[in-house]
């Protein structure tokens, strides 16, 4: 193996280590919260030495961060992919479908909850939920400015508006599967689709 | 003061020690988690002695269960309020501007995704969650339906997820409020009322 290929060969490693790490640390703190999940318990749910995830996070907060940042890649990854379509509204209203898969995932929900929760208490935590969501919602903006095509453009506030009716529309959705295990999904969906094309259209 | 006065202000009396209890343990939980908060810590908190908490609620999950329902029960008010109007969907959709002003209660709605957040490791407390969304959602479908006047019934299906569709518009409202302190509120009021009115009426 060359020096490059080795590289990228420990590249890879530390990442599948850091994904383990992440694995591991989601479901402590889904069982234990963050703060009955402390780095020794994660370390041991990962399979390492304590000084081996130190090695790749700083700390706890670092942990959390790197999850939401999970996160924020996927929300965007998925936001992105209508943005080559001819005609982005409809794209991000066939979209939907997608989304409401996403939204649907109960583990992914329940750590929002639990990161949310500790937002109130710790003002690191706090700022990291403020600012992950702005890239997400910025591009959002973008999406709904460049899909009105012949239509009239929009004061900034109004796409903001447009843009945070539609993240309430996912994360409310996202509460409600928690709340209510029994979603009639098939029948949500079209009134999802309708809701966003109203809101986009308007 | 006779049997009865005495009795009525005993009873005004015990009401208000509750709500001491709520108020102190709503505080305690914002501030520690349900973990950190022990009956001791709440007891402290309301200015009493542990024994006395006990003497109103038997546990910690008697306490979210009391908060949780002072919630529900405020929920269930403003959906009750709207029933005697004439235009029973008109009265729904003016209703918005009330339901925005409760989900941007920060302080609730830190307490809300504690209580998910502890539901998501507590089966007493999940159960609890799930139970105490029924009644208020099932208020929500039969206004659903009364509403329909004219316009032809509704498949039981289709009302629940038109429910839903308006139960995750403010909660999701909720969650945005938690994520972005400069929700652009005037903006929005008019796109939550025209998915509700779409979600009502289509």
């Amino acid at each position: 193996m060359n020096k490059v290929g080795k590289a990228e060969g420990e590249g890879s490693k530390a990442q599948a280590r850091r994904e383990q790490i992440l694995a591991a640390a989601h479901a402590c703190f889904l069982q234990s919260g963050f703060h009955g999940a402390s780095m020794a318990v994660i370390a041991k749910a990962a399979n390492m030495s304590v000084g081996h995830i130190y090695h790749y996070f700083e700390n706890k907060e670092a942990i959390i961060a790197a999850i939401v940042e999970q996160d924020v890649q996927h929300v965007l990854s998925n936001i992105r992919s209508v943005r080559s379509a001819p005609r982005l509204y409809e794209a991000m209203i066939d979209k939907v479908v997608e989304g409401m898969d996403d939204v649907m995932d109960i583990g992914k929900t329940a750590l929002m909850v639990e990161v949310l929760a500790e937002a109130s208490r710790n003002p690191r935590v706090a700022e990291l939920t403020q600012l992950s969501d702005q890239t997400p919602l910025k591009l959002l903006c973008e999406l709904i400015a460049e899909g009105r095509e012949e239509r009239p453009a929009l004061p900034e506030e109004e796409i903001r508006a447009r843009a945070e009716v539609i993240a309430a529309l996912f994360e409310g959705l996202q509460i409600r599967a928690l709340r209510n295990p029994d979603l009639p999904r098939a029948a949500i969906l079209p009134l999802m689709q309708d809701c966003i094309r109203l809101v986009l259209e308007r």
